[in-house]
């Protein structure tokens, strides 16, 4: 019997990153292209369809060696029939994702919500492994989770748990991208992160992250305040000190209702600072 | 064959209510006793055993034909076991109470936290038929909660999932009884709207509260409060709205987290003042 290979897709809102695996999971080779959502719908397919035949080609595999292709997506979207209900980030609704991949490709596709698939990985190879019940969560733009029970995945009933992202942390809070007030995404995602910088330099604080951006509000990032924060800036650190309290307390709510063995924290955010958490 | 038939009891800190059921869950007969645990765990289980007897001998049900005893207790416990780990209502610590209970009847008894044996109850013969994945939440003294996932009960990796009582409102909160800050169980139970109508009368707020307990503070309760708002009194309505207010918030978490298919609401709490919730 010939080897065996899987293919992953991450498909993001910037950047398509694909990694072909052996069945110990080793990444043997991975491509990275632009997303370059606004060429359309069939483009990006298109580039997703390329760099898969680019890893085939380069390892020398062939399509009956692939098990599958494993893409995870922003969602939310419907597991069991691949189909990206809405990615305001790449403007789409109602995609075909994983029929159209697999049309393409030739290879059986599964498609998975981002949080999900990374849950997976943790559970299976990472930071999880040997847990029977476990959440990931991931901060980085937004904040999302995976919840794994009895050592599956649990997706809920219209496949939308895991949005640790909106629970409640503050009645009548910070305003949501979601439009609720005071979720744990109001304060502890990326988005906030800078939410929160803007507005301390709006009302005219001194701090680093000004001099970082040039005083241009419109380039402060959760990244810039990071570096500020590891420059000692008292402002970025109180901004990073608010967001991971918050966090801190999520993740009290988390355990109260799910009793996990452990969280596992992913996304940029957490390293911001020169700090670790997760 | 002959007929079969189970047996319930709901230990409270004021009443053990026990019950006969056929396996159509029809409840056949009753008792309910004091459970008057200041008598000491011995008595407290004879009476337990007394009123399984009493419901036999009136029901001419044989031991053989009564295919077990399930105890609902306040926990934390351990479900293996039966082994009630502690109860302070009881002032009970590590009592075997399902083995004693077994030993006393010569019926194999099983315990579960009562949360949890009120989510089953729901999903086998409530409101919950038919549900996958369901949450139960009960608001009297305390706030707790039973979780259905793909049909069965979760429990959590070491017992104590579902404890939706002390997820974080408010950073800061009122101090609940777990020592922690802002938990739900500060703002929606009970207790807590006792608290608050106490607080509001110390502060010398004018409310048929006052009337009602004879401006004695002490006997202040969650009950007195609903009847206050039963009769129109605005403080009283405040603070249900305040009560309610936040359970809504709370579930708006538990839904984002669990996606069930419906929240069945139990307790006491729900039908105070004329309202119904669940």
């Amino acid at each position: 019997m010939s080897r065996k290979y899987a293919i992953g897709v991450d498909l993001g809102g910037t950047k398509i990153a694909t990694g072909i695996v052996d069945m110990d999971a080793k990444l043997l080779d991975q491509v990275v292209m632009d997303t370059a959502a606004q060429e359309g719908v069939e483009a990006v397919l298109g580039r997703m369809a390329e760099s898969v035949r680019t890893l085939m080609d380069r390892q020398g595999v062939k399509a009956e060696d692939v098990l599958g292709i494993g893409v995870c997506s922003p969602g939310p979207l419907d597991r069991e029939t691949g189909i990206v209900l809405a990615a305001p980030n790449l403007g789409w609704t109602n995609v075909h994702l994983g029929p159209m991949l697999q049309e393409l490709t030739g290879i059986t596709t599964y498609v998975e919500n981002d949080a999900n698939a990374a849950a997976l990985a943790e559970k299976w190879m990472g930071a999880g492994r040997g847990a029977k019940n476990m959440v990931y969560i991931t901060v980085s733009t937004g904040v999302g989770s995976g919840i794994i029970i009895n050592g599956s995945l649990y997706a809920g009933s219209h496949g939308t748990a895991g949005e640790v992202g909106h629970i409640v942390m503050e009645d009548g809070g910070p305003l949501c991208g979601c439009g609720q007030r005071g979720c744990l995404e109001a304060y502890a995602s990326g988005t906030a992160i800078a939410r929160m910088a803007r507005e301390a330099l709006e009302s005219g604080t001194q701090s680093k992250i000004r001099d970082l951006v040039e005083d241009n509000l419109e380039a402060v990032s959760a990244k810039v305040v990071g570096e500020a924060a590891a420059q000692g800036d008292e402002v970025a650190n109180a901004i990073l000190d608010k967001a991971f309290h918050y966090l801190g307390l999520g993740m009290i709510s988390v355990i109260n209702l799910f009793d996990p063995e452990l969280i596992v924290i992913g996304g940029g955010v957490r390293q911001l600072g020169g700090r670790q958490a997760g």
